[in-house]
């Protein structure tokens, strides 16, 4: 059983904006690297939000991240551009790199950013959710270490793969967010914590069978020893596993092929770098019709959905973004709960980087 | 079990043509309407084949399909437009909007074109596949006809929604082509006439729980009594399913939102209007950069994953559009097998629109 603290959120904001200007970033980019940061906790998504310090905390000191990149533009149209960041911080290239997109798209009407040579961004739906701040779709993707097993393979090739998509609605907007393997890599976790057998359809063993055993598929994911996490649509072709292989094979075109960074298999092999890519689309509307109706639209057709009878036993039915916006509303000037295992490593940064703690 | 006779794919092709222009359709249109139709059998799409000949000939007596029908542009910019296509055909909706989206990438980069008031317009694969043609990445979507349940729901709200991507590669272009739903309805279909129990997370029962009884789904579906076809993902979220139902709900954002046309869950509900929307996208992707090298990086990690690790008892990994291909390759100037229900459908639609069969 994992304890919680709740803690402040402008408490938290403090501590990882000093974190960040300790390794040398600026107060703006400390501040940014923190708002994607907290945005994770805000939506409720724990995995990705301020337990992940620590992993940058190591990945900035072994120089995995480099404090002082300047990402640069390599290829430019007026719809599009490619960006190498450098090996600067995922989320600093990912808020220049969707900045962009949104200014292509308000000028051309849309606008496709693809970035290599990045790391760690945090959760995709922050990036998408920018566009839809500026009343556009905004669309995100980025590959990751290979986890992913193809349909029919036992070697893990493709990573868990995001793709993101936020489109203005009322009263909340609509913000898909979603691995393109069955199930992210902090749900073995979990189960592997608690001992406990996964689904069938969520993971393959180093032979490529369905296996219940989180803990052995972690093990061999480490060791590169064959197996990893099912592709959405679970194992082979009986429940659609082509499917969300053929979405992971997507998210590698956009990011990786797209910009001439690595694709999944070759990301966090090389020592030194990570290489992981991104890509990022801004859309205006507009380019279909009048903006108020589109968006009208699109929110009677969400409702139409909410409404849509339940099945027996449920009480709700949500659509995407609505379950984030609501833990959001409450934690925003409230607290986050973070477990212990998390704080005791603020204490370590915190005595690390000679930062105050409290 | 089903019967079949093998037929030259040239003797359908010349019978297909010979029906659509019995219609009124002109020997272009005629000519559009069967290479989109007979491209499903030369794939091994069978369901979406010239078994579906009884169908559009019934939808077009009908007047569901409007022979006459001019599909007119209602709102254009650089990179888009929306086309009322004012009840035509699917297929020659279909073609002429993606060849306007391809036109407008060739110009600018990228084109999309979103289609409202159209019909059934076959395999969304060949859309794609008409931009990877020109060497431009293609996209194309469709709603249909409201068969699958959203998460936690018991009720019909979203069509199978497929989405299709088609990039150039060497030596076989990767085209991606899926339903969002975890089985399209023919999957039902065939296990209903063989009275096989169908997978749990396939389908849901009138009160929204799994149901392994097609044929009791298919009778629900058709008298709209509740359940369904579960999202790509299954039933509830333990498998995903949240991600089926949202890629489900983005279909219909970019075709009958965008369009101002109706949403899955108005399709085919009217008496005398299917309402079907669509939305083609072409990007030339030569704005990431050189094309020969993009293209050349797609085909390298298109090998890497059909050459990684089989899993045990696997002899082959795919990758999307393969299968399509080589299945086409054989068939294209030799024959395609048709079902003996087909096939007698043939000889009523012949008499019946005065055609010679042979």
């Amino acid at each position: 059983m994992i304890e919680y603290r709740e803690i402040e959120t402008s408490r938290l904001c403090v501590f990882c904006e000093k974190v960040f200007a300790s390794y040398g970033f600026s107060a703006e980019d400390s501040a940014i690297i923190t708002d994607v940061l907290l945005r994770a906790d805000l939506y409720g998504i724990e995995s990705h939000g301020v337990q992940r310090l620590i992993r940058y905390h190591n990945e900035i000191r072994s120089g995995l991240v480099d404090v002082n990149a300047k990402p640069e533009i390599v290829h430019e149209t007026g719809i599009s551009a490619v960006i190498d960041a450098n090996k600067t911080m995922g989320q600093l290239a990912g808020v220049r790199a969707m900045e962009l997109a949104i200014k292509k798209a308000q000028a051309q009407g849309t606008g496709m950013v693809s970035v290599r040579n990045s790391n760690h961004y945090g959760i995709a739906g922050y990036y998408s959710g920018m566009a839809a701040d500026k009343d556009l779709l905004g669309i995100c993707m980025t590959n990751s270490e290979a986890i992913g097993v193809p349909t029919f393979g036992r070697q893990a090739m493709i990573g868990t793969n995001p793709i993101a998509l936020a489109m203005p609605a009322d009263p909340v907007n609509f913000s898909y967010d979603a691995a393109t393997t069955v199930v992210p890599r902090g749900k073995l976790e979990v189960y592997n914590k608690n001992s406990k057998a996964m689904p069938e359809q969520w993971a393959l063993d180093a032979a490529g069978h369905p296996s219940p055993n989180a803990g052995e598929v972690l093990q061999n994911i480490i060791k590169k020893a064959g197996g990893g996490i099912a592709p959405l649509g679970g194992v082979g072709e009986l429940f659609g596993g082509h499917k969300g292989y053929g979405l992971g094979i997507i998210v590698d075109l956009f990011t990786a092929l797209f910009s001439g960074g690595l694709t999944s298999n070759y990301v966090n092999i090389t020592p030194g770098l990570n290489g992981i890519c991104h890509c990022f689309i801004a859309v205006d509307y507009g380019i279909f019709g009048n903006r108020a109706e589109i968006k009208k639209r699109v929110s009677v057709f969400l409702e139409e959905l909410r409404n849509s009878k339940k099945a027996e036993g449920q009480e709700r039915i949500y659509t995407h973004g609505e379950k984030e916006a609501e833990i959001m509303a409450k934690r925003k000037n409230g607290t986050i709960p973070v477990n212990e295992k998390t704080w005791k490593e603020f204490g370590e940064i915190a005595a690390a980087q000679g930062v105050e703690f409290d």
